[in-house]
Parts: C-alpha cells; sequence; structure tokens
C-alpha cells in the first residue's frame, strides 16, 4: 500500500472529556499546519470510533484560527467522544475508512481504553503490512496512564478539586456537628480524591490539621466501612465535626450490588451520574456515629461531585493547559519523524522551577494498564495522603486561593449562668 | 435602660453560608472601625443564635487587617452560623446577654428566617422599652428576599451556575443520546436554576437554541412529571439530547414522601446533600424516554450540585463581592444615624453602567417572606427563562467563559455504504 508524500490525518478524541482535552486537539492541527509539506488534511471522526465506523467525518483543515483558539479553552470534547472498543469486523471497516480517506496518520487522544483501542488497529495495520502511523496522545482526569508522570487533564480537576472542597470545608465548619461526605470521581486510582488535600494548603492562619479533609479514601487501600466509621468519630470527637473524600471506585469494595451501573465496552461500570453512594455512606453515618449530647442534631450530608469536576470551565490549571497542547503538537512531530505505536508522555525535567517535556513510550506499556496512586503518597492508616504527593501534585495546578479564619481572636469571659434551652 | 455614648456592637452570621457573607462582616467591621468614636468593641456570636444564647462571643476589634482583608475573600460563615428561631423563654436570655456586654448594636447578617428572627428580637425589645438597635443585613444565595433587587451572595452562586451548566453541556454533548438533569438549590424560588441559562450567553459561533439547559423547571410553576417527561422526549428528538436544570423544591411537589428530610427550626425541609431527587428523575426518564434505534442507548445522568454551588472559591463575581462588603459598611453607617429595625436592601440605580446603592426598608416587609422569580422572567412553556431575566441577572455576575463549537466545519462526504456494527 503506498501514498503519496502529502497524506491526510485524523484525530479521535475518546472517553471522558476533560477541562483541556480540546487544547491537545488545537496542539494536533497547529502542528499539522506548521506541517503542511507533509500533512495535506487533517479529519476530526465525529465521536470517535463511532464517527470513523460510520464515515462521519469533518475537514478540520478549514477550522478558522479565532475558532481553533476558542476552541482550544472549552472544555469537552468538540469532535464529540465514544467508549467504543473496536472488534474484529470493525477494524476491516477502517481500513476501508483509511483507504478511501488516504489516511495514513492517526491520533488517538484518550485514556487508557483509547490506547488499548490503538494497539488493536496498530496489530491490524501490523498484520496487513498498512503503512498506518498511529499514536496515543494521551488524556485523562483520572492521571492512571502508566509511564508518564501525569496526564493532561489532571492538572486542572485537582485544581477544582482543590476549590471545592476548601469550599465544603469552609461550609461545613459553619455548622455544628457537621458530617460531610464528598464522592469524587476515580474508578481505580485515587488520584483526585487525593488532590483535595491540596485544601488544608490554602489555610493560611490555622492549625491544617483542623482543615478538610480529614479523610481520604482512594481505591488503592481495601475500604472497610467499620474503618471508615471509626476514623469519622476519632475526627468528630477531636473536632466536631468532619470533612471526608471518597473516592467513587470504593463502591466496588462494597458488598451491595446497588451500586452495579451500566457498563461499557471496557467493562467499566458507570459510578458517576448517581447519588447512591454518597447517600449509602451518609445513612451509615447517621446510624453508627455517637454524637456529643451538648451540641444538637447531627448534620450528615453527602455530595456526589458528578460531572462538573471534570469539565469545568474558568477553572483550568495554566501549566495543564499548555502541556495538553504541547502533547499534541509533540505528537505531530513525533510523528512526522517516523513515530508510530508510540504513546506520548510527559517527563518531569524538574520541580522547582516545574519543567517537564514530551517523550514517546511503547503503546504496550500504557494499554490496559492502570497506574496507582504509590504507597508513599499514601498515609500509614490509608485515609490520608503524604508529603510527597504534595511535592508531586503542586506544580501541576497552578496558584491555589487563599483562606483565612478568625484565627486566634479572643473569646469574651462570660458572666452569665449557662444557658440550657428547652 | 442607659448606656454611654460609646457601645458595643454585636454581629451574627446565620444560615446558609456564601461565597461573599464574610465580606459583609468585613464591611461591618472596616465601618464601626471608621467609627471609633460611637462603637466601642464589635462582638461576634459564634454560631449565631446558638453562641449568643451561650454566651460564646469573640472580641473581633482585635483582628488584624490582613486576616479581615483575607477573611473577606473567603467563603462560608467566619463567625460559624446556625439556623435557630428565639423562642420566648430565650429572648429573657438575649436581653441578659445585651445587658451584660454593653451591646447597643445588633447587625444580624442572614436571609428571610434571620429576618424574622431579628424582627422577634426587636419586637421583645419595643415591649421592654430597650434602646437596642437592630438592622438584618441581607445574605443569600436564594436571592428570594423581598424589597432588594437582589441579595448579596446571589451574584456568586448565579456565577457558579453559569459556569458548571457551561461545563456540564459541553460534557454532555461530548456523548451521543445523553439525558443529564442537574439538580440546583432553590426551596421555593427558581433563581438558581434559572441563572443557569446564562451558560447559553457564553456560547460563540453557534445557534444558542441548541445549547444547554435546554429545559428549567423552577418551583414557581407547578411541576407535572408527565410535562418534563415530554418537554425532554422534545428536546432529544429535536437534537438527540438535553441538559435539564432542576430547582431542588420541585420535590416538594413530588407525590412522593421520600425526597421529605429533616426540618430546621423554621420548618425548612432539607433538600440538598442527598441525591435522591436526581436519582428519581434520571429513573423516571430512563422508563419513559422513546429512543431512536440508530444511536445506540440512553445515557442519562444526574448531578445534584450540592453544597459546593454556594462556597466555591475563586469563581466569585466581582459585583457581588463589593456589594456584599457595602451593605455591611451601609448597615454600620445607618444604624449611627438612628435606624433600627430595619433591612438594608440593595437598589438598582442603573443598569448600562450598572450601578446599585444601599437603602433601608422595614423588617415587616421582608421576614417570612420570599421573593419569586417573576412571571415576565419565565417563559409561556414554564421551562425556561425570559430576556427579561438576562437583563436582571447579567450586571450581577461579572464577565463570563466564551465558548467555541467546531460551528459550520465542513462534513467530508462519504465514499462507503453505510456500516451496521453488529
Amino acid at each position: 500500500m503506498s501514498y503519496a508524500a502529502r497524506a491526510n490525518a485524523l484525530v479521535l478524541q475518546s472517553g471522558g472529556p476533560t477541562a483541556v482535552i480540546n487544547q491537545t486537539l488545537a496542539g494536533i492541527l497547529t502542528a499539522a499546519r506548521r506541517n503542511a509539506k507533509q500533512i495535506k488534511t487533517v479529519y476530526g471522526a465525529f465521536h470517535g470510533l463511532h464517527g470513523l465506523l460510520n464515515e462521519n467525518l469533518l475537514d478540520l483543515s478549514e477550522l478558522p484560527e479565532h475558532v481553533l483558539e476558542g476552541l482550544a479553552q472549552t472544555p469537552g470534547a468538540a469532535l464529540g467522544s465514544a467508549r467504543l472498543k473496536p472488534k474484529r469486523e470493525d477494524l476491516d471497516r477502517l481500513f476501508e475508512v483509511f483507504h478511501e480517506h488516504r489516511i495514513r496518520y492517526v491520533f488517538y487522544i484518550g485514556g487508557n481504553d483509547s490506547a488499548e483501542a490503538a494497539q488493536l488497529i496498530r496489530s491490524e495495520a501490523n498484520e496487513r503490512h498498512h503503512g498506518l502511523h498511529i499514536l496515543h496522545v494521551p488524556k485523562t482526569i483520572d492521571n492512571d496512564l502508566m509511564e508518564t508522570d501525569h496526564s493532561p487533564g489532571y492538572g486542572s480537576v485537582a485544581r477544582v478539586a482543590a476549590h471545592v472542597l476548601l469550599g465544603d470545608d469552609l461550609d461545613n465548619r459553619s455548622f455544628y456537628n457537621g458530617i460531610k461526605i464528598n464522592i469524587c470521581m476515580g474508578r481505580h486510582a485515587g488520584w483526585i480524591a487525593a488532590a483535595s488535600a491540596l485544601a488544608r494548603r490554602c489555610v493560611e492562619n490555622e492549625d491544617r490539621e483542623n482543615c478538610g479533609p480529614h479523610l481520604i479514601y482512594m481505591p488503592e487501600r481495601s475500604f472497610s466501612e467499620e474503618q471508615f466509621i471509626r476514623d469519622i468519630q476519632e475526627t468528630y470527637d477531636r473536632i466536631g465535626r468532619a470533612t471526608v473524600v471518597v473516592a467513587e471506585g470504593i463502591a466496588d469494595q462494597l458488598r451491595n450490588s446497588r451500586f452495579a451501573g451500566e457498563k461499557d465496552e471496557f467493562g467499566n461500570a458507570q459510578l458517576s451520574g448517581s447519588g447512591k453512594l454518597g447517600d449509602y455512606l451518609a445513612h451509615s453515618i447517621e446510624k453508627h456515629l455517637r454524637v456529643k449530647s451538648n451540641l444538637g442534631k447531627l448534620r450528615v450530608r453527602s455530595d456526589t461531585w458528578g460531572y462538573l469536576q471534570r469539565s469545568l470551565p474558568g477553572m483550568v490549571s495554566v501549566v495543564d493547559s499548555q502541556e495538553a497542547f504541547e502533547v499534541g503538537a509533540a505528537a505531530v512531530e513525533f510523528m512526522l519523524q517516523g513515530a508510530t505505536d508510540k504513546t506520548v508522555v510527559l517527563k518531569r525535567v524538574s520541580d522547582i522551577p516545574y519543567s517537564s517535556m514530551p517523550a514517546l513510550v511503547d503503546l504496550a506499556l500504557v494499554a490496559q494498564k492502570t497506574k496507582h496512586v504509590p504507597a508513599q503518597m499514601i498515609n500509614a492508616a490509608g485515609n490520608g495522603v503524604t508529603n510527597a504527593f504534595y511535592d508531586y501534585v503542586l506544580p501541576l495546578v497552578g496558584e491555589l486561593p487563599k483562606a483565612y479564619s478568625l484565627g486566634s481572636v479572643g473569646k469574651v469571659n462570660k458572666k452569665l449562668t449557662a444557658y440550657v434551652r428547652s
């Protein structure tokens, strides 16, 4: 199979969107325009593999510059996403589409499932002795891709988690006896839950041990409902309240089939888009917590952050945004140098000042694999993070807000006898 | 009962916190410091009426300037909040505390329940011929206070609602067949739900009719589950998806007691902090929507925005922040001119350029009353807003993000026969 010197390129966006996934699309398009001698037309698959199978392609070459710039800063998958895994017979169809539209370069923006899909397509190309070049370009808020220091999309969701938890803890402490449970995304890895710990770093004039999140539960550690209740009891006994973060993936560990939602073609059960887990855990705390009598009723609430955490405009990490663009642009350069069957990763070059650079690793090292939060970033009790995690995450999220409390403001001496309210 | 020329002041924060409620505290403290000849010490009640009854007072006079500035920008009620309604015997106690601590000036920061509490305290003062001055200073994300153009706290939550819904709609459209239901706060009034409509104003290069929120349900109109399903069916049939916003208060209209949570002393049932309503409505759509067969499975999700909407740092409206400070500072000036038994309101002086000024109205016009979204701001079908609402809300929220789509980018002509996936 031969192509002319100038071949066409195709971009797919796949899996859950992020706040910066369109930066990666913009990076690819910008670099492709810079290399117009080799890349003729850039097509976009409308809704990923769906679009490719149904030959729903968009011609992105004529996209005006100002739209591309605006698009880059718009969350969500502009091309449309999909969660399909190519079947045997799908592969035949894909190569028909590639052939008909002279597509030689494929950029598959996605997470580890997309890396698997890219690998399946590439294996088929090998069998066919087909000159297709395919690169996987990383994107996932879950930060669970192997080999890369972190995934584009994670810095922004980590930034959102810090803000949301900080606000939530300030809200919770406004009341007596508040136990607040937050369910965040993270099916197999606790990276987002861990990032909520950044809220503590926002607190300026107070003992950070008193500030939430007081407890963080990640799928890396086995979840025990009994321990969960004991942990919250201990925090409540100490400071009269608790702000808790739970990664949705711990639902898989509960002896309760009610949390099993629908599954996609990669076998991933739906966990988000429902408040069930939070309601279940809140109910459990209401039932089991021993409450101090003098402070009024226990106030247990749960919030499930849901989809807003991954697609929130106005709270994007600048570093994340830049890196998301860079992995896209680098993918084009790498491919035109002959690379295929690889994934783009980010190598951390320096912590202070922070810098990173794109590099390539074999797809096989990433596909179907999950990077967990490593043991040295999780505390011994399995309900919080260590300083190693802060060192890792702080450069990725940008400047955080500062929060003040009344601090050591003076308590006024009491002059009256105690009041017992009827 | 007589006081020295210099008397003490007391501040309470009450009800649900907001992102800017501490600006109002800062406004009061700043103006009090400016008027040190008349106001000696400013006390804060730790957790509102709780703190007052239990004589848990804080001396705010010595709060360092830089902490006050930082505090002003920190969401949540820094003094601690409460949801107590003063009982007959509580009133006796309150006046004991006022007497012992030489408190002449009381600033009650809160919503309509707090206005009612302030009114009860003031009536007691009248009966006692007591020289207490009390002003209610408005605060509520719900924007349901009578007489004022809008309430401090609303501009910021409206800004959050615009961002969250914009991100959510971009997320939803990333997939096929997505029906997304968002539950936002608003027990009796639909102001927050209405504000989500601002997301459409962020869209730059696309028909805004295609952009979410496609449907908004507010407690001002009677909610029919059958109509809800029909509305979503119509939107789905037109554009293949729907992003929907429902104010939590419509739960009261469902023939289903499962949504009745615990109640506070003002009789308000807990609606937030649980995903039940969203899950219920999502299930109803899953059961009843007629799905086009060629687009794959229906994808129904619900998110309940919960507490993060009202206390999110990093997304505060500048106008809201300034006005929250101003109503606090104005309350001090008004009171020192002799005002009591009033609430501070914001009068809109001009739309373009926007300006407002504080004024006073009688507490009785505000206490226990609810300002609903007026009929001219709700569309005829009762599932969206009119331009009158946009004119009202746009000056309050600050600059909004801009969102771009691929717009009219060219579809590539198909060359192959249709593909039927097995």
